[in-house]
């Protein structure tokens, strides 16, 4: 995407005070069910309609009070979606990557996560979701990725990667499906 | 959009067996909200991720069996909205316009409808949505969509409307804010 560019955690953590820093996560669960009763979901991983009309990961700004990085987005996935997200916690051990924005202002460095529940807990965080603070403000719903392909070559996962994305929120999914061994078997 | 053509309800009855009949709902509510303390949100209306990556309004073929187009909508609505869907139900008065698409095969004609709900039977429905029949299947996620347009002239409502629609669900969606007085005071 123009004007982002992936960059090293030390790089970033070296960015002067001029730079905001906000982190976001890939919440994750295997998934044995089948569409259509034959096509192999695999995972469930959810992304988010977010206030801008635009598809991202939950998440958002560290603030300095937060002590860390991965403090700040536990708090940011508690605010977004709500109880269910006290069952479990990121650490440094579920980072991925960052990528710095320079322009338009603010500068931003996003710092990504990603970390595989049980399908439980991630029923269980979509359950609660609509009673999180900030549901209906900056969280417009919650949406599963589809990761197959429809005979037509074009539904699922690629008609899905056509939406809007906020800053590096599409490479970020690529990524982490390519991690999963999700991309290689399209 | 290409080789989609609105017709009206009594040429689409008129349309003979090779035609299969869909029905979808746009369900709003009234909502005092303001995100971020100022910008108001007016009206919480509902879209949905689909199984093929696409945004669309709940709803599906009606079957013979269904008896009437809305018989048929309304089992859609309580098998991909759940529960909370049973708490209204949607008739003759609600419909709102017919879209007919023969190209490509099968050769479709979808009636929409518009009903306004109380924002406690919106949330009622986002809540027990994920244990719907269809939920992380048909259904990969219900979104709000923004009515409004931030201070970049893009995110909210216009980001939103670039993302992927199926069929004639973004004209669907653009006809019925007309109806609300939303789109004149963008
Ligand atoms: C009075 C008021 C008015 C406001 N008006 C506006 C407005 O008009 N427009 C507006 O956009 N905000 C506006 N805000 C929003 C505010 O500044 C925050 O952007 C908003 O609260 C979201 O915060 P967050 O921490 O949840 O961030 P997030 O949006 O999750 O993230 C923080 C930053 O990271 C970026 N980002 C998000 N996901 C990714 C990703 N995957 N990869 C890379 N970067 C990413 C975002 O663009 C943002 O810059 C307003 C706030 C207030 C209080």
């Amino acid at each position: 995407m123009a004007g982002v560019r992936r960059i090293s955690l030390s790089e970033a953590l070296d960015l002067g005070p001029s730079w905001r820093h906000a982190c976001h996560a890939l919440l994750y669960a295997p998934d044995p069910g089948r569409l259509f009763g034959c096509i192999p979901l695999r995972y469930a991983v959810l992304m988010q309609m977010r206030f801008d009309g635009r598809l991202g990961f939950p998440g958002g700004f560290v603030d300095p009070q937060d002590g860390s990085l991965e403090a700040g987005l536990n708090r940011e996935l508690l605010e977004e979606l709500g109880e269910g997200a006290a069952a479990f916690s990121l650490g440094p051990g579920d980072y991925r990557s960052s990528h710095a924005t320079a322009s338009p202002p603010p500068r931003v460095v996003a710092h990504f996560y990603v970390k595989q529940l049980t399908l439980d807990q991630m029923l269980a965080l979509e359950a609660g979701a609509p009673r999180a603070k900030d549901h209906g403000l900056e969280v417009l719903g919650l949406v599963r990725v589809p990761l197959y392909t429809l005979r037509d070559g074009v539904g699922g996962l690629p008609a899905f990667l056509e939406n809007s994305f906020i800053g590096a929120a599409r490479e970020q999914l690529m990524e982490a499906l390519q991690g999963l061994g999700v991309l290689e078997e399209q």
